[in-house]
């Protein structure tokens, strides 16, 4: 076999098999096939797709270029989350407490920002001393006796994925459906989920912009998690506005705290009950959707998906005082409250400007490895639909560099379009698809 | 500018500017641009194609990637010839010869044989002593002296060119249109060529397999010149069956010689003929082809060409007397000539079979930098529509193996096609495009 034969195979729009995947994706991962063919194509793959039985084994060849975790020996059933990406996006840390909570064990390991769209292990490390560089062994061992685990990725999953995601980024071929589903599919698979919620933004905050491209990425998710044996349930959510009120790493930390107390914004609290109800029946938890949004209902307005929070800071090394008391996580120097400019109604605030004002302010970094500030970021007062009176507080900035606060309030008062007449709010949701 | 937004432009479909081509192969020839981003680029062009005027950009960006020769203090006129490759082709040395003599300056670098497809210098070193690494100087100097030069092509010529195409060669990328024109034409330019005969192959001995293709590649050529300024002239011609008798490095320098001395076979004789007339019309030796054929034919048979011919091994260091006696060209072991198997006519001579035999027989590479056996090769007795008797002699296999020579048998037989009916004979040419 040769890999030149491969693109050429790629490139003609034929098939390729399992073998011929396998084939080209172990000789990438190990040096054999260079980054002048794999990115040839990987351009041949984006411009003349792949059938969901390749994008599986492109899945499965990926997951399977370095270890696999095998959970089995700790948790009977190992449930997931994913989320897409976006802004605001602060789910995970009161979804997967509010399923922990109701006994069902999530370990999850999660990513870091970039450009617009936040990242939960960023997040998270606004806690001092929480540790997220957890081993193997630390992982299990977590798992199994407090039911919640929240790392970062290891290096050795999925090592394909890596090296095969740093080379689309420099050759234009990140939109590829195929390759972005195997490339989710393949990391939460070697992380050992048996069962993934996928939460699939879409919207101007989103990687996929059009409803049809979210249901086309859920779409194929769903079929590459029954080719492979997994149970996958896309859930389809809108990114158009940022999620809840608060962007920015503290800042969101808080608010998901916040909504663990009881007292979150709706919208935000709403979508948390929603991912963790899909989360349990797919843990087998209980069989309907409406069961498992009681379970979880009662886990949160009980405390107890709280009390798992502080149970996961705690064990992670990390310094509970923070949680009990959100006033002692990384604040900002300038903290400034911009007025509503008319009396209207909002119509829409773009997400992806409020994300990147957010990263301009420091919460997020433009190339990886960059640093980043935990305090900076941006709390919004109202969503879309919502009627303001000039003068009414819009949004607050939080700044630590005056110049920096300044360029906020201009670009996030662009953001905003007003309207004299009422505006339907914002769905949260699209459908699922499983 | 960076690359990967050309490479997403390219990718989306849209048609790159001058300027962003030149930044593309500017950084590719310096390095700066890294192979991983141009083998993405070369398959975003395979699969949405490039406009004349992309492929022109293209073609002088790659021309002036190294230095560009500039004849004119020389030659009033610089005319070349260009074949796109096939099975037994060695019109260069009659048409050239013929050009020359005529008083029109020919200086050719030609390039060696890969695959089933001879190269021009190969076929030349038969000569011992001929050079074909003639300095820049020599190479001015010998045009204006004794008005024909036949060398290799110097390494400084269109660096971009040689990188890209070792780059295609691996990627999948080598069947495009735009990225085949631009080659050819961006080394000819740099070469000095202001006029240039394209000999565009057709058939299955040939790259371009269906007369649309070869119309498409020489209509984008001749739309290359048009944009660039030079005049080009695209013949089309037969490349089913090989062109003449011979093949194999030798054999073919000694039908070419025999050739220029008034007894070549009458299809090559007549393929040369042809060429050197275009070639004079568009050096301005006379307005007319019918007049350039006079002339083209007068120097055939005065011998005055094959004196041209003469001139140019003795001035290039290369012993005269294989020229005068062609007895004492590198001669193979084994020459044995096979008779035909049955009484009828043939149907088919497959010239790629011819070629790949050839190849086996050790008269061309697999790879670049394998070694050559001058003396190997075929000579075929008839051409396709020829009535041939049962046990005539059907074709000589000149070998240095037993046992390649017995394959070769085998397989050059199995090249026929054989009918009762009378077939006709194959066409020489299908068309000019100008």
């Amino acid at each position: 076999m040769r890999a030149v034969d491969l693109i050429i195979k790629k490139r003609d729009g034929l098939e390729l098999t399992k073998e011929e995947i396998e084939f080209f994706v172990n000789g990438f991962t190990r040096g054999e096939i260079p980054d002048y063919q794999a990115s040839a194509w990987a351009m041949a793959v984006m411009l003349k797709g792949m059938s969901d039985q390749e994008t599986t084994d492109l899945t499965l060849a990926m997951a399977h270029s370095g270890e696999v975790l095998d959970l089995t020996d700790v948790v009977p059933l190992t449930v997931d989350k994913h989320s897409t990406g976006g802004v605001g996006d602060k789910v995970t840390f009161v979804a997967e407490s509010i399923v922990a909570a109701c006994g069902l064990p999530v370990g999850k390991m999660s990513g870091r920002g970039l450009g617009f769209s936040g990242g939960t292990l960023d997040k998270i490390e606004s806690i001092p001393g929480y540790r997220t560089n957890l081993s193997k062994d630390e992982f299990k061992h977590q798992l199994g006796k407090i039911g919640l685990v929240l790392t970062g990725q290891s290096g050795d999953l999925a090592p394909a994925d890596g090296k095969m995601y740093a080379l689309r980024d420099v050759t234009g071929t990140v939109p590829s459906m195929p390759l972005i589903a195997s490339s989710i599919m393949s990391k939460k698979i070697a992380a050992g989920a048996q069962a993934i919620v996928l939460d699939v933004k879409v919207g101007l905050g989103a990687f996929m912009q059009t409803l049809e491209q979210a249901q086309e990425l859920a779409r194929l998710m769903v079929s590459i998690g029954k080719l492979s044996g997994r149970r996958v349930v896309g859930v389809l959510s809108d990114m158009n506005q940022p999620l809840g009120c608060a962007v920015g790493n503290a800042l969101e930390l808080r608010e998901a705290i916040d909504t663990l107390r009881g007292h979150g914004p709706q919208d935000f609290c709403e979508h948390c009950l929603e991912i963790a109800s899909h989360m349990l029946v797919l843990g087998d938890k209980t069989t309907t959707l409406e069961a498992a949004r009681v379970l979880a209902l009662q886990a949160l307005q009980s405390g107890k998906a709280y009390e798992q929070f502080k149970t996961l800071v705690i064990t992670q090394g990390g310094d509970v005082r923070v949680v009990e008391n959100t006033d002692l996580l990384p604040a900002a120097s300038i903290v400034e409250t911009v007025k509503a400019p008319r009396s209207a109604y909002i119509q829409q605030i773009e997400a992806r400007e409020i994300g990147e004002t957010a990263v301009q302010l420091g919460a997020g970094r433009e190339r990886k490895g960059d640093p980043i500030d935990y305090a900076v970021g941006l709390v919004l007062h109202h969503k879309v639909g919502d009627r303001v009176n000039r003068g009414e507080p819009l949004f607050t900035v939080h700044a630590n560099d005056a110049a920096k606060k300044q360029a906020a309030v201009d670009r996030v008062l662009a953001a905003y379009q007003w309207s004299d007449e009422a505006c339907p709010a914002l769905p949260l949701f699209y459908g699922v698809i499983s």
